[in-house]
């Protein structure tokens, strides 16, 4: 597993204006990978708030922090002033970034573009970092090191931060972890209750340690409980790793039909996703 | 402004399995009441986890911490655990916390189930605690005090945090905010690139500095740039706010105009949401 922590700037965040699918993604794509995200951190576009969280979070010595939103050219987009002063490095114009964005606008059809302050913003880096390619739009990613820790800076706009993220991120993320596989099954489960399930899933952890099992209540239809039970098992070892996933599917749903309740779609029926 | 955080508990949140709609509605009510979250922390159901992030919380001496999420029967809902933990106190069986849960389950129709052990711990809290009604599902939350900052506990099935929220957490939150007035406006605009309204926002914020003024890119139709920029005024004088917010969206607009670009939504047509 890697240590990957989450840190997403922004006021339309705090304020309801925006959902953070951005993290929920991020966490999507490293779960599928054998991975998942240690922490997230929301703070507002401000100097002290960014640049304290990034501190805190160097100190917690992750593998990767990828760092989100505030790239724009607006005022209030104060990520790399926010990182620079978190990691104690001066701001400099740097040349590749500056490229980089005047071939965007040139791609959209604006080469002649002025190049104003607003606009050479985005090419103002961190001392020692490396611009990655925004493929989705004009502000381009910055990587960073912070001692034993990467850091990745994106864009917030979620379609750049996807392209970002697949094209440069993710490579560097699974070369670091390694091959894992991944075995996942969703069982739904009607008429048991969540807290009659809790000791079954609890003798079931300690005979399996290494196992994510979790029940999501999911309501009532007809008076009846709906519960979502969620297995997955990672390891380095696809066969065990299958026949452990499918084990405890097997064990869960079994429990189930002896308490009487009704398991609507069996272990046998889910598909496991690949690492 | 109140300083509000919110602590967010919940693997299903890290590997991207549900996606953190409980902040961004938090975030949503305290906007509308004229205040913000100021920061948003999502961990694991992990005792460290959950009990440092508390401490970390309480030792930037918020007003409030809302904590969402693991109040529930099954073994990883461990939230009460680790704020116990948190704070230094044992945990202890709340005879009204267990009223709660048996008058639940009476209302559904449950009087004469059993008071498994996985039932009892939704009403083990820690010493301190007030147990708070829970009108939409089982588990109670939970009110804590630790120096000046009170603590919410709350579940985080969405109707069941909405439902506590409204009725118990809301109202002491207002009573603690006073009275705030807040206009907000929102234009959406075309024709005009983000880099190019930046020293306009930039202007405007230098002449309203307490105010709250944001351009979201939303992409681009037919070739032609689309904004939506966001103005926002709080303040304690009904008029004074809705004239400063008013007169804010108005130089924006004259702005984008005269910059060539076009105001679809007109500041006159928007509404201010009271507080």
């Amino acid at each position: 597993m890697l240590d990957v922590e989450m840190l997403t700037v922004g006021k339309e965040l705090l304020i309801g204006r925006t959902v953070n699918t951005n993290a929920a993604w991020v966490g999507g794509r490293l779960a599928r990978a054998g991975s998942m995200l240690s922490r997230v951190t929301t703070v507002d576009d401000d100097l002290d708030e960014i640049s304290t969280s990034l501190r805190e979070a160097i100190a917690r010595r992750p593998d990767f922090i990828i760092v989100v939103g505030g790239l724009g050219p607006t005022p209030d987009d104060m990520t790399l002033k926010g990182l620079a002063r978190g990691l104690g490095v001066p701001l400099k114009p740097n040349p590749t970034a500056l490229r980089l964005v005047k071939e965007h606008y040139a791609e959209r059809g604006l080469a002649g573009v002025e190049m104003t302050k607003a606009r050479r913003k985005m090419a103002i880096l961190p001392a020692g970092s490396d611009p990655v390619r925004n493929e989705a739009g004009t502000a381009p990613g910055v990587r960073l090191r912070a001692g034993r820790t990467v850091i990745f800076s994106l864009p917030g706009v979620p379609a750049e931060m996807r392209s970002i993220f697949r094209r440069t991120v993710e490579p560097e993320l699974l070369a670091k972890l390694g091959s894992l596989h991944r075995k996942y099954v969703r069982l739904k489960l009607e008429g048991v209750l969540e807290s009659a399930l809790a000791p079954a899933i609890a003798k079931e952890l300690r005979e399996h340690p290494s196992a994510y099992i979790k029940s999501h209540p999911r309501g009532t239809r007809e008076g009846v409980s709906r519960i979502e039970l969620d297995v997955a098992v990672v390891g380095k070892v696809r066969d065990a790793v299958e026949s452990e996933g499918e084990a405890i599917a097997a064990d869960m749903a079994a429990w189930v039909r002896a308490a009487g309740g009704t398991v609507i779609s069996s272990p046998s029926g889910a598909r496991g996703r690949g690492a």
